[in-house]
């Protein structure tokens, strides 16, 4: 299924099992693996399985865990191959939203709530907002079957969260490191409009503290096709609370409206849930070290426990702070979202030239690292890397959002 | 899962299955119970079970019958808990709806059609309108993310009865009188949105002609949070015929448009299936008894089968009757609709003050007794009570409909 | 389950077999018979099967593949009987959708994109656009539960194609001919809107080269109701290439748009695939023969390969040829599409008299036969029976579009 699949001659014999795929007709409903069976040799216990969740909205919906005898970390591959949650011991990448349910996509109307309806299924640690569209939802043009422009609605932060992955698979290296990856592909695809793919891999290693994430997004129409991709990576407590702090290495931070001007002075302080908070969200451009890469967190009060996440800024230049330090069950959860832009509506987006074109054919690949860090060491040692990419430089901070025109 | 769940120790071991259950992913596709099992002891036959229904736009639905010996009743948890129909005997409550199957939610799109997209579903004796919002499709407020104020369309009648439950459970009483309850909950949840949950219980004993309904709605968010609930108790064969009567008790009537004005003093009487009849709809105010409660009632013809409703003015206070007396094959059919409102749209209900406010954490319970009646002394009975309520007062019968400003 | 069910007494035993039913609650996951086993006489080794997909969209979707031993066609029971594909050795009726799975209705959102959802699903060789609108999206007049006229949105060629069969049966005649019959039955209903029925048949006999389509439509409401139908029929390669030829008696053509009409003296030749080609459309009036039967073709460049049907003109007056020569991975196709009108929205077509109306339970029929032609003479042999029908009559092009006021 996959052109990137190591050859098992040359990186020794791999342990692969499809567990999805429409071409094959393939849906393992339960299924399970372990170290001790495919990796005897492996000093840390890790297992992967599958399982098809029960009950409401969750009725249909394929659950993927992965623990690495280090981390647990569960993919839905119903939901377009998202990130539930991933938990180092303590530590918690994810937040409790009042949906609490994983939602299977055939109860989500994008359309409803005028565009919001995307709203009804977000629960995610990890979300992709995108892929022909991200972002906040209203009118933009766009080509018809008779090659017109014309409108249309944009729905709040696009499709692809709530496309089921066609094909997914499991892959694991028999030798050490014993690396072991997750890989899906997830259509986003259409006559007259976009034939997106997104080929998905998350990866680790057993003990480590790391999940790798490797997307490529391909076009695979004849046509140049605009797309946007935000991965919007939400936490919320124990994580996030009062006296939390975001770190990373920023050249500039703008308000994306009037409401988030006020605060921008203290964009990267969270505060206590509160209810009637409403969302403070900060457009940032971060800062590459000498390999381009970012490395940007979100550390808890205390500095012991932190999420940190390394890119590269010319893969992601976009880094939305999403504050919405709400009460508890309204939804506790700041957002960090790396992205090919921010998320004002596409039309907007095109303006200010983050809308990035694939060529027929073209691919372009994102690379995420995530760290879950749970020690003060851990937390302090990416505090310093963070310091020295800033390399003392002053932030810019503007007290205005932008003139949108 | 429910904090209401009577003390096995207090009141004797109650016989417990959980069917469905999306915390706990649990989701039991052919189930029975019977009394012979449960209730050696008790003198009626009963018996509960769940299927799950195939073919079609069924594909995948739950259905629960319960049988008490004397009413037979089904259930649907794929549709918000909605009652399908109730026979006791001859005496069956529900209708022919042109809608011929028990619809997946994932098949109805409530946004089709302008808003009307729910009619494609509708076919249930007791369906739930609500609970953010119930009554006519069109334009009304509501808070964005960001705080604002914006406008959304409203779709007909809300999504509850299109939200499949998430936990139900069957509980028996093992000693008499031999209860026996249908739990369910359904939750209408999302970001930026209501965190509405509905609690409900369909209640009986073996032997008894009556149905409870005992719904709890909760607002889990931590803001005000309006709300409407209209219980839609529909009506077709062999009750609704030509010189069908509705009984209550009532204060005052009033026709919702200029339609249904023309024939308002007659809103009472029932006509023969007619093609081309154009609904009228008329909006009561009920009296309540020394106790607060009223009894409403549809009767036939001949005066010896009826169905008939008891519960408090001050949880419904508004009382819709919906004359549908169109052609069998389009939908012949009354509609008894105990409400928070009319179902003008929300914008309007508003504005009359009909609109109900749960503050955070808040709950407000519902309560319906559902009596089917299959001799004229029965029926007499239920009428003389009515009577006694309404104890000569003079019903205010306007002929016009209010303006809407 | 059907009226028209031949009596098994009076033309011998049939073998049957109910493989869905909403009413019976019956839906076979996995099934097959082979004319082996039914009809071990018959000299050509039928089968028929059905199966149900798995993963992606396309998860839940019925698929019966029906083998003559001559031509083997999917048909989609999921998708409204749609069919997906025929084959007769080298020559498919058929084409390379950019949609790549046979995509489950739950996952299609009509609403979506302007009313142009439907295009997320479409890939089948044979798709119903209908019943109750057919053809572009756009604002058009309906009646509301109040009687009063609205208007609504219409979507992109309506809901037929996204409705799942409620009951589907199998019937094969167990003595020669041997015919075999694939029996749906779709309902496309509601209340206060259409209660349309779809009875279709696909039927055979073993070693033919023809398929047989007998569709019918009834008005199950005793309005007046208006519908539309188009047959959608859609051909990629190889049959569609560089030299393909469009054949038909037609007496008049025109283009849909002044687009199409710079092109319109070549609209029945094919080019190959180009990337940034603009859909090409004409209206065609073709011409009966003798019994009211027109032949329409489409060729392949040699002339040894085509994709015949015959169809009566009273029952289908009008031809849309869909011309969509664009690159292969953005969906190369032309489209070959008898209908009852032309794809306009339909307050158009209602203006120009083509929406027609079904009294209260009025039928009427409609049947295709789909020729699979696989050599020089079979080709040549109808390309006469097409000339004799236009008999030396010139086809009038019109150069403009009509005027749509």
């Amino acid at each position: 299924m996959d052109d990137k699949t190591p050859n098992p001659q040359a990186s020794g014999p791999d342990y692969r099992e499809l567990l999805i795929s429409s071409s094959e007709s393939v849906a393992k409903g339960g299924w399970q693996i372990s170290g001790t069976q495919i990796t005897p040799d492996c000093p840390h216990p890790w297992t992967v399985q599958m399982e098809r969740l029960k009950g409401g909205k969750q009725q249909g919906v394929d659950l993927i865990t992965l623990n690495n005898g280090e981390i647990e970390c569960r993919i839905c591959p119903t939901r377009g191959m998202g990130l539930i949650d991933a938990w180092r011991g303590p530590v918690r990448l994810g937040w409790d939203s009042p949906v609490g349910e994983i939602v299977h996509p055939s109860f989500v109307n994008l359309e409803s709530r005028g565009g919001l309806g995307w709203l009804e299924g977000f629960n995610e640690w990890v979300v992709r907002c995108g892929l022909e569209s991200a972002g906040a939802p209203g009118r933009d043009r766009f080509i018809t079957n008779q090659g017109d422009e014309a409108e249309m609605n944009l729905t709040l932060h696009g499709k692809i969260a709530n496309i089921p992955a066609s094909e997914v698979e499991i892959l694991v290296q028999c030798a050490p490191p014993y690396r072991i990856r997750v890989i899906g592909r997830v259509f986003e695809w259409m006559l007259f409009g976009p034939k997106l793919e997104l080929r998905t891999e998350v990866w680790t290693t057993p003990g480590s503290n790391i999940l790798h994430l490797e997307d490529t997004v391909t076009n695979r129409g004849s046509h140049n096709q605009e797309f946007q991709l935000i991965y919007h990576c939400n936490h919320g407590t124990p994580l996030l609370e009062d006296g939390a702090r975001f770190l990373a290495p920023v050249q500039r931070v703008f308000p994306i409206n009037p409401h988030a001007a006020r605060k921008v002075d203290r964009y990267d302080l969270f505060e206590a849930a509160r209810t009637g908070f409403v969302e403070e969200v900060y457009c940032l451009e971060p800062i590459g070290d000498s390999e381009g890469k970012t490395t940007v967190m979100l550390r808890n009060h205390k500095g012991n426990r932190a999420a940190a996440m390394r890119y590269r800024v010319s893969e992601l230049p976009c880094l939305t702070l999403w504050k919405n330090t709400a009460a508890e069950e309204d939804g506790y959860v700041a957002g960090l979202e790396p992205g090919t832009g921010f998320p004002y509506n596409r039309s907007i987006e095109r303006r200010f030239g983050r809308v990035p074109i694939l060529a027929g054919g073209e691919s372009r690949s994102f690379r995420i690292d995530f760290l879950l860090l749970d020690s003060t060491s851990e937390v302090d040692e990416t505090a310093r890397l963070i310091s020295a990419v800033q390399k003392g430089r002053k932030t810019q901070i503007d007290h205005s959002p932008p003139d949108l025109g």
